[in-house]
């Protein structure tokens, strides 16, 4: 097995972590492709060397330039290919000549737009596997490894390193992921943007990231699956090592048909596609914002041994809200039993409401309400802990006056400190108690800039924050569905 | 009719406009409410005489104290009671003696707690009905009105005044709306948190809200329903004037279970509500962001005739993906008229899709974009336009470099400004045609503190760009199913 692990990490080499880079289509023109991705993967800081080549220009970007792959004075691992759709065949084949192991055509104009684009694009697939070289796009916006520092993409913002994987067929939603990786802080191990697919498939970047040591958790858009039975495979196998998130489109006629004329993808049907999730275990979402909220809650929680929810708040109707959106997700509402009461009865004020969820009221302040988290928690009838409202744990008084919005001006540190401390105790008894806490709160003390300054502070801990109640619950039933599926696998 | 607006604005006008405030339970204690919010009411500029109550005080935070409500040397318009649960009924009947018209109960420790808490409440409103006193409350965070500088509230932040009110049965939500509000630079009209509403109901909110000239728009977050006839007659008369947009809590048994002990709300079926909604044009959404979103789109866009939808999109992924939300919530992506798609070939490339969604492939920028949205808002048989990513329309390279996430520092004003001119072109062209043009964007060439600065500036215009595609085609479907209401009665 750690054989095999090895051939498909060395499969990838060539493409992810690429000691050498010749750029057929390196342009001067700042408008076109082929500079601003060159641009990008100079300023991304890769360390190897970078072969612009195009006839008609010595230099570009202070790179010496090659009028032909063949006078390039060794063998680059990768081709990055961003000449117009007709060269890209004959550019294939003198990267196959030269040894060249794996390509990245960023051009458009293949299968997507159906009649002459699809024979282009079967015959550059033929010439690139007649030579053993592997082929993403095309298409694509390329692809991004920040831990080396290789950024073969189109949008000029670089995502630390960290362990979330995204991987889409849609340059435009891969970047959108990536970018909101970035924005709360977290870190990405690889940005796959598949295009047509036309030699490698989801199912090739699925099994690359199952064994890519830098990747925890994978985050998927999909438009059509056309090997039904490997992704079956491939997918049931990795999601038993890695939680594996996907957002899939093309569901309705009208995403169906888009999807058709964007990647060339065959949506197939949506009764389907959920019956392969549950097969796989792959956690199926509704929109992006999911897709996020729950990669990310995947890489710091214990999952639930069930369905059983606690709920504790600081805010009344955040609770009933909370407790709604559990039920509506088939969350059990737990009735917490009288040991429980007890023990909360202790320092909770006496006309606390005796019920789950647990409402701190106004009373409840400080230390007491991580107590009360941690009795809800040692429950055996709970499998794990909604937190609505960390304002009575932050005791935001404490802390000097609000800033004033939009300017950025005020606090500051010491609020995002203030927080990421709350909820690192809530990550720490996560932990002690092997439940998953699941927080969300505002920040009534943060103004909208110090909100942004604070998610990505908590990204800096791989650590989350949800902005509403709704989102908290369906992360502990996307938590809980995958635990399930473990367990039955 | 004149004359009956003016009655229920007369009625209104102490607890909201008033000239003279009493403060019952006022501390010099920062921990209490008492001091928490008189400290507010102060700092939010209130202009009319504040008379603090307090056996004990001679003077609190820089007013003259009062032992005696009769003591008070004129008749004030409100009184603001933050007394303990067994001392409110002697002190409503000391302000009824007083004259005093108007009382905000803050106080928590009544019907919501039983037993006790239940004869109290009903002993505090027979007290006030018997003076013609009107009361809010108890168990409630208070009032906003920005207009007027009246900001009876816990939260220590001010919204700006704006066309938005906000009522909720949990103090919890209202404040969580107003801050949203407030940090997308929205503002508020009048902010109400009716806790247990034991004499005024939602339905006399609606009421007033429905005349209250500085209200465009109403939010609710609703528990319970209990004058199913009166609040049937009320919101179908508002909802014919302005959009009423309603959260309901409580639908799942944990919920109601819930809204008992929070605020002694009965939750009341959920078809019973879906069935209210139906009937009065009330627009029902499922959570905090849609309310918002919802909320804020009325403000600028005309309603469109029908489900109708064109979809014109800057990434192929979000296109596919709002096509596919249009198609859940029941809105219909048409299939574009041969005149039309022979006008969109004039400026087009060659090889774009011919379809609905219109994408604009990497090729279409600056003002084709306009031209685009505009082509298809013309077919008659589109009813508005779904706009996904507005970086084509912006041509983002012409801003200078991006900033570093987290830093606030980059180009700012420059971006907010070219973002917030984008969308007004939208605007415009959605006010020209008379059909609605729903923009979902990132902002890619943006940072994260850049990125509140753009949602902020844009609220400064009314104006809103969304985060993500289902959110926008989620607006849509609120304007027609408004529209769809207004044509039916």
């Amino acid at each position: 097995l750690a054989g095999i692990s090895q051939e498909i990490l060395e499969k990838f080499r060539p493409l992810f972590n690429p000691r050498a880079i010749a750029f057929p289509g390196a342009s001067k023109d700042p408008g076109k492709w082929g500079y601003i991705i060159l641009n990008n993967l100079i300023k991304g800081g890769y360390r190897g060397k970078v072969y612009p080549v195009n006839p008609k220009e010595a230099e570009i970007l202070g790179l010496k330039g090659y009028s032909k792959i063949e006078h390039i004075p060794e063998t680059p691992d990768l081709a990055v290919i961003v000449v117009p759709p007709r060269s890209v065949v004959s550019v294939v084949k003198d990267c196959v000549k030269k040894g060249i192991k794996a390509g990245i055509v960023i051009t458009a104009g293949f299968a997507e737009i159906g009649g002459e684009g699809k024979d282009l694009q079967k015959e550059m697939v033929e010439a690139a596997r007649a030579g053993g070289m592997i082929l993403l796009g095309p298409n694509c916006n390329g692809i991004m490894n920040p831990a080396d520092h290789v950024h073969v993409q189109f949008p000029s913002f670089y995502p630390q390193p960290g362990p979330i994987a995204v991987i889409a067929q849609s340059g435009n939603v891969v970047d959108s992921v990536a970018r909101q990786i970035m924005l709360r802080g977290h870190g990405l191990s690889k940005a796959i943007s598949a295009g047509n697919q036309a030699d490698l498939t989801i199912e090739d970047y699925l099994e690359y990231l199952g064994e890519d040591p830098q990747t925890g958790v994978i985050l998927g858009y999909v438009e059509g699956i056309e090997k039904g039975q490997k992704f079956l495979h491939i997918a049931g196998k990795v999601s038993r090592r890695k939680p594996i998130i996907i957002l899939k489109a093309g569901s309705s006629e009208a995403g169906a048909q888009a999807a058709m004329s964007h990647t060339a993808s065959i949506a197939g049907s949506d009764v389907v596609f959920d019956a392969v999730c549950r097969q796989t275990g792959i956690i199926r979402v509704s929109n992006l914002n999911e897709l996020l909220n729950i990669g990310m809650a995947f890489l710091r929680q214990p999952l639930p041994r069930g369905r059983r929810v606690g709920i504790v708040t600081g805010g009344g109707g955040w609770g009933v809200l909370a407790a709604d959106v559990c039920a509506r997700l088939r969350l059990e509402v737990v009735c917490l039993p009288e040991k429980t009461i007890k023990e909360l009865d202790a320092f909770m004020p006496p006309w606390w409401n005796r019920g789950n969820p647990v409402d701190l009221v106004a009373n409840v302040q400080g230390d007491n309400v991580f107590k009360a988290v941690e009795v809800v928690l040692d429950c055996p009838k709970v499998d794990g802990v909604l937190m609505m409202s960390i304002m009575p744990a932050l005791q935001p008084g404490r802390l000097s006056s609000p800033a004033k919005p939009g300017t950025g001006k005020g606090r500051g540190g010491e609020a995002v400190q203030a927080v990421v401390e709350v909820i690192e105790r809530f990550n720490s008894l996560a932990e002690k108690h092997q439940k998953p806490v699941i927080v969300a709160s505002e920040h009534m003390f943060a103004d909208a800039v110090m909100e942004t300054q604070i998610n990505y502070g908590l990204g800096q801990h791989q650590a989350i924050c949800h902005q509403m109640p709704h989102q908290a619950a369906r992360v502990f039933q996307a938590l809980s569905n995958y635990a399930d599926y473990l367990n039955r696998t």
